[in-house]
């Protein structure tokens, strides 16, 4: 057989085969990105599905339009108003939960060979993605204020696309302040570097001061990602674009050839969801749960973790990252922890290059207790394993 | 702005064009490729909604794995299995409808500048789909009997992919018999050409003897695309990939990068359905419904349409293929039967050349009453049109 070489240089998702690892009910794990079941309103959207097929009837089940269903389009950008940032729901594309749209972006803005900045460390799927499309990778580390601005004035001048979640990252779970977002945005005007801004979290916020996304600061064209995974529920596979018409018109072209359209089905039960519950009540229970979780987190890391281990405190988000002292193994980390039936994601597949000493912890999917007990865990196994 | 080159060469699919403009309920329209929405078994799909928020709880709005839910893998690999194709769930990827499935064939099988052959014509959402990833295409006429097997030797020699719709073409609506099926298999072993056999309305035949999959007579590894689009519902996007590992693992790996997984929540629902209702039943009345249907065209056509123009008479699925008397165009035919309001798809697209004599009628969508109609007032348009 002669199969494409493209699919040759592409990793397997690192996460989702660590996962099958980390299934055992008796591992307590940090790995996954998991949202928290409980979070998903299940009997609202049973509701919502039955209100859909009673009024729409087969309309909700025919073939539709590759755009997506106009009154959620129209629900998002009446959303973005409220942030301050004007778009109209034809500026809107509505895809197969967030990932799809990388997979868009990648196919309308990414030449094979073309320069693609992204954050140091960065998120494994969208590295994934681009990879099949054979992209120049360039990194731009991430400060404890956001990415590294003068190394990406440095690397977006013959850049095609920056890829950044200037929100709560995965995986460091950095945001960047306000005087990065001013710059980035200044950085794109003066460069042409198209920004692609992942904002899967920006809901998610516990502490400290709401900013808005890059976007909004921007004057340049931007491309802003969406999701209703981590407020609503990652199973309905719900996510959009928010770009201008010159990107958005190719990226629908391709959205055509990828999958006709996301389900009508699911597009119509989620704006039923929307439209018949309080989402911003349910979006701060979620909040209330997580932030509750990520101290947990924090307090258990700064009572069991040795002094030599570095960690981030995110303001919101789903992810804490943590840094070993340099020479250590995240990898060999990993195994021991295993064996202690506690588990996270060692840092790796977050770099293009071969990094192997950070590693992340997602604290969305696990109780306070759990956490604590977890973080004992790995405490136990970091002294050993450092010596102390 | 620096954009990706690759979509310059990409048509936006110039049917969901078309089916704007024919969407004004005035004109009696043969152009989409829609299935009757009487067809749909929406109380059923309600139920099977209902069940699954109840048993599966949250479950079913997590994610989920890439590969599909289990239990539809194995009823589809149970169902080939009564075809006489032993494959096992493994050989089973969930798509986000049949249309990804030719985006995750395209990233994994396809290389920029590899050889891909077509079928003469072939169908336009294959040619779009592939554009992306920019092939060289070399095409291959059908004949009555099938694809042309002597061309097809010739062309599949140093091809990575033959495209291939053996039963009831779209757009063609002809069928491959059982010689041509043989041939076809036999010539793909012995040139090591990878046989991409998409069957979306293979469980769609009114008349003549059932005929398996190509894959059924194979001795090669193949790729096997299925639908439920046609059978259940083409709002729920959702098809698959049956494929031997070697060929599934980057189709898998593909998958990921490009959506991470199709939604568990209407996989779950249409599992549900499969399990609780009588499948064979349900497409037996699709099938004596669209039957109705094609015969109500053929006789129409037999009445009206001038003798010089020629029509397949499809033994199944959806579509009927009219070839005008050499040098006349489609494409002005089309603006004309437009005043006259009726609709089809010119037959351009469905070529990587701009061949502009043919045009695809879609019977699946209109009822014997309405199809009659339609067809008298192209008949007549044909007559003036023709100048006779």
């Amino acid at each position: 057989m002669r199969l494409a070489q493209r699919m040759e240089s592409v990793p397997r998702s690192y996460i989702r085969e660590i996962l099958k690892v980390t299934a055992q009910p008796d591992i307590i794990s940090f790995a996954g990105g998991l949202p928290h079941p409980a979070s998903f309103p299940v009997d609202a959207v049973a509701s919502a599905a039955a209100s859909v097929l009673e009024e729409a009837g087969p309309e909700a089940l025919q073939y539709t339009t590759t755009e997506g269903f106009p009154p959620l389009r129209q629900w998002i950008a009446d959303r973005y108003k409220r942030q301050g940032i004007n778009v109209s729901p034809d500026d809107i594309l509505i895809t197969t939960g967030s990932q799809q749209a990388l997979d868009l972006v990648a196919k309308a803005c990414i030449d094979r060979g073309g320069k693609v900045v992204m954050e140091r460390p960065g998120y494994l799927g969208a590295i994934q993605c681009f990879a099949v499309f054979g992209p120049d990778f360039v990194t731009v580390p991430l400060t404890p204020r956001g990415v590294d601005t003068d190394a990406l004035r440095q690397a977006a001048g013959d850049a095609q696309v920056f890829y950044a979640v200037p929100s709560f990252q995965n995986p460091s779970g950095i945001t960047y302040d306000e005087q990065t977002r001013r710059e980035v945005a200044d950085i794109m005007a003066e460069t042409g570097c198209l920004l692609v801004e992942d904002n899967p979290y920006g809901e998610l916020r516990f502490m400290g001061q709401h900013l808005p996304p890059v976007r909004a600061y921007a004057s340049a064209p931007s491309v802003l990602l969406g999701s209703f995974s981590k407020v609503v529920s990652p199973g309905l596979r719900l996510g959009w674009v928010c770009a201008p018409q010159e990107v958005l018109n190719p990226m629908i072209t391709a959205k055509q050839a990828s999958d006709l359209h996301t389900p009508g089905f699911t597009q119509r039960i989620l704006h039923r969801y929307l439209m018949d519950n309080d989402v911003d009540t349910h979006i701060a229970s979620i909040r209330a749960r997580y932030g509750a979780q990520r101290d947990a987190m924090v307090q258990a890391i700064r009572q069991h973790f040795p002094e030599e281990v570095a960690y981030t405190e995110p303001e919101g988000g789903m992810f804490l990252w943590c840094t070993l002292p340099e020479g250590i193994s995240a990898e060999a980390l990993f195994h021991k922890a295993l064996e202690r039936k506690v588990a996270f994601v060692p840092g790796r597949p977050f770099y293009v290059d071969e990094t192997d000493d950070t590693f992340r912890l997602n604290f969305s999917n696990s109780s306070p207790e759990l956490i604590e007990e977890g973080i004992a865990r790995l405490g136990q196994c970091l002294r050993e394993y450092l010596g102390r």
